[in-house]
């Protein structure tokens, strides 16, 4: 209820601020049973972490993850999960000359206006940094989904700024530090943020994500319609302020002839509504993009006011990315699992018995 | 839990199926000693309501309301507001043809392998038929938000199909069926419905829905901003593909020094944030846009199977919207009331005696 | 969230005033597939309801049910399922004497303190007429709990004001007006009840309610367990003061050698435990007593105060139960019986795959 | 929903196990701006930890508490307060004997049938161990609840097996190990568990608890009822078998005359209600009583089964508390301040702005 707890089966309540002494989460709801280790959830963590590249924060963290409960003999056990990550590179110092002042885009003057006290250190709660805790809840998620149902997801860049980026092969996304699915976009990614970052500026992101596998049938139809949840999911992200299942905004010009997608005893013939109708899932691939405003950070001058009032110019310094799109793609891949999972255990409470004689079809294999 | 609650302190349960006896709600939550007649509600539910221009269905509803409960010498009691709307015009012998097979684009295929039961008469509990109930019970929390705060919520259609149609006066809004601030483009509105009609097919819609007079501060700042909680909110709305905040999808593509919105003693220079920074309102006006599919039930033959897995093509008859973005502008104003009345007394119960010296800047008049 | 809505999977959203329109519930979470009357609904809605004898309250109400959505062709789909009962036989002008004064021992004055206004006509929102939406939905609840699982959940008054009243039998509880389950009692309780409705006092009683059949690992192990969900759904039941499980306030006095239920593969021994170790269900039945305080409502003089805190003599005529207590037995088995399914379905969602090979073994008979 | 978080606005999510690394919480809605260091939590947790007196558990836990988030120059910022507590003294090898055999009435036999896992040392998750955690964030809510209402939340040993304990003064509690509010009880107490300790048995105990200053108008009405909540609470808490508000289970046999409350503008005149009626605090004390049942681990041989079903006989060895309930006081008083922060900030989030007129009448000074 007071806004730090995702999911309502399998939930993850997470906890922390970037320059306090840690952050971490508790993982609740996770079924028995399941074959957990340290590394399964620090391999996810590793994919965000920054400092890995010159186009992301050179902030230095490890983001070793330590479990402090709920897996006995390498096996969940149906108990919490919880999830330490000890803060280590905070340059407090950094921020002491935007203690008193609100940079624009930041959620600095809402933060203080709706709690009168603020942790200004590196935004304190309200920065980014809180997603490592998702990634890393997320792939408990993953893991079960994948092992019990075959479900993958997996995200890629699409457009970075003015780039668009093609999907070409998924093996391509770990192989870049822009998660682009096409290589031979990369060298021209890498220049525009060179020139990006020397400008001092920053840019927005289009991410894609998907899940294969995902079974007909998931999805509370109302309210907790699974696109909704999905959209909730995204936008909790920092930064997003856009997302789309299946076409979309396109669907505003489509007719209903081309929009909605037939069926055949072999499968759907097209997948414009991106996995859902009715906010269930249909069997097809999940899809959803989400748009990711540009790093409200800059090093570059501008119009402000501080906590008296008064007018201030704000320049931020301190180390930040340039696009935090950038590191977007494996925090979407997880809100999209957290989504998923808790769906899973959701449909089964009301229909575990269910039996339907009509077949299961296949999606479309395009998206 | 089970998907027909919204909200967690204002909340509404809703219940009823397109052709059952009945739909209607609980709202809980309600703070007591707010003036409350039927008259309050009727009045929202009249500009959804079927049947009041040849562009949408024909079907029958007066859809009048009826009080329950909750109210006491005109006025909430704090305990639960149970509405009731009678469906009146069931033709329920139109869908007969139906019961065995799955309409393309439409909630039957799902609802059929989730529940192994459907109730195929309009669609159910699927049908849009049950955001009526949405809008009675957002009349309650709009005439609450704006007795107490000022706040104005409205909506109107920003594209219908391939046509822009610019945003000139509110006035306007509530002068034609097509909810279009701009009366001037009314004419080819109609002359593009009437053709559509004529061929049996649909179109998909944008809606533009925005808040005015809402404090900063609402809102929590991790899992439920209200950002994240406005997407969820939308998304929950039948045929709805896709949500922006403020700029939308066009930020991917902005750099951060025109993003940002710059602040003043005098106010916020600009509105690309839509009213919302890291998930909490900033005393700007709340802008978000919604992408509404074409309507899944046409006239014209789509290729689907039954319920034996058999192929089969499909035509709907019945009374249909072919362009359910023309009603949708009433239920995203809805939907979007509901979302800042649960967040008022959210923001509350943990925030009431906060006192914070800092003044507040009044946001930009644009959006 | 703000106190109308019990259960969290299966829940019931309950509405509605004593003299009001109607009282009714949307009950949620329901599986789909359950064959389901209204008869089935009825049936219980009659043991409960009030004039059925000279000792219980006078006002006539069929508290006819009608259900409004959720049941197609005789089953429930999964979708929720509304109740409404209108209420027929409202005599407000009873209580036009209270409006202004409170009545002691009732929820008058807290009801005015909190909200600033109340519905003064029988006890508006507190009045237990409200619990009659409770049996209704739990008959939703027995139904599918009987029909899966073969359990059942029974209930008798254990003792009334000074008269202890053993179990002899099941089938002699619904033989008489006072849920006895020893016919040869009968006599003396209405002898009892005779004498105390002629001097104008209320008294209090006890009720026992059992679940047999129940399987074993049902609760959640911490916070939710099951015992804490069977006290919290007692002490909502108007008037009740005190809940036990199994030995109860007597285990106060056990030692270790004499409490704990001792287990042999034919069974446990004894069920001290009432069927719960550990907030999770043992297999062995589920035991729970409750205290009903006297009816506060009663015909003699009290000390009181009015609305502008002047002390008052107030007396209470209207049509009430000298003892609550008489009609809560099918509200205290209603209330077991939403906490096990509720948490029948909860945990499905996380254990639905549980293989565990060790063999259960049987309860001990006695209780 | 998986049953380890407790409340819904200010909201304790536990984890940990007795054996594992560490236990802990997060507390989730804490109103921003309080002063709160790291001793207010640690004294609380002294109060409650083992090893004090040779009458409880000789296990040597310093429960040396570390705070890794929501404090920001030593004020709440409204953000989550995690709490840490690493385990030092486990001695998981006294285990090895349990690990396939199951304890009379203990968690063993239903966690095992539950999960088909379980962590067998030291009870796992089922452990007591994990009431530290509550204790230390009620430590925040007990403080918020004294500086902005002067609530005080106190409790005491009323009953030792067949010792009565009577009701002497509040500071004596403090200073004795049974938090006896009498101090001359204390030699009968320390010779019979003495004795008790010898035998190798287990006894029961009664604690009572009290919150004197709640205001008028907590709880909500029909469901979530003060008491209801009050009774769940303490029903969490390892070993509690019973529940009582104000005269508890003594109304069965009390006349309305005698059980209701007077009420006159100095006050009211007695306390039956134990400051709760129709589920919303009245002014005057809140007063409840639990029954604790004898540990269930003991040093005597007792009939069992092991995990293939076969007969054994189960004798437990390891550091047993051999009466819970000595440490219990501290625990009871965490959780009625857990029940009433809640419901402080669930009543302003409705009711913020009521204006009642009617003055506020003080409660009875007996309990």
């Amino acid at each position: 209820m007071s806004g730090n707890t995702f999911g309502e089966i399998f939930s993850v309540t997470s906890f922390g601020e970037s320059h306090g002494p840690a952050i971490g989460c508790v993982v609740d709801g996770c079924p028995p049973g399941l074959e957990l280790s340290v590394e399964d959830i620090q391999l996810e963590l590793d994919r965000r972490k920054p400092g890995t590249s010159r186009h992301v924060t050179q902030r230095r963290e490890s983001d070793t993850v330590e479990v402090l409960s709920g897996i006995f003999e390498g096996k969940t056990t149906g108990t919490p999960i919880a999830l330490l990550i000890r803060n280590e590179d905070q340059r407090s110092k950094d921020y002491s000359k935007i203690m008193d002042v609100f940079r624009p885009g930041h959620a600095d003057y809402v933060y203080w206006q709706k709690y009168g006290i603020r942790d200004y250190r590196g935004g304190g709660r309200s920065s980014a940094r809180e997603t490592a805790v998702r990634v890393a809840a997320a792939a408990i998620a993953k893991k079960w989904l994948y092992e019990k149902f075959g479900i993958k997801i997996r995200g890629y860049m699409a457009q970075l700024g003015p780039i668009v980026i093609p999907f070409r092969q998924w093996d391509m996304v770990n192989q870049n530090p822009f998660f682009a699915a096409d290589i031979d976009c990369v060298p021209e990614l890498e220049a525009f943020m060179d020139k990006l970052r020397k400008s001092g500026d920053s840019v927005g992101a289009k991410i894609s994500v998907i899940a294969e596998g995902v079974p007909v049938g998931w999805g509370e139809p109302v309210y907790d319609r699974l696109d909704a949840e999905i959209a909730y999911a995204m936008m909790t992200i920092n930064a997003v302020k856009g997302v789309e299942i299946g076409a979309g905004f396109a669907c505003v010009m489509q007719k209903g002839t081309e929009h909605s997608d037939e069926m055949t005893p072999a499968g759907f013939l097209s997948n414009n509504a991106g996995g859902i109708l009715g906010g269930i899932s249909t069997g097809q691939a999940i899809t959803a993009n989400i748009a990711i405003k540009p790093t409200s950070s800059i090093r570059l001058e501008r119009r402000s006011i501080d906590k008296s009032g008064q007018p201030v110019i704000v320049e931020t310094h301190g180390r930040h990315d340039p696009c935090v799109g950038i590191r977007a793609t494996p925090i979407a891949e997880a809100m999209l699992a957290l989504v998923l999972m808790d769906h899973a255990l959701r449909h089964r409470a009301q229909n575990a018995d269910v039996v339907c004689t009509t077949p299961r079809i296949p999606g479309n294999s395009s998206y």
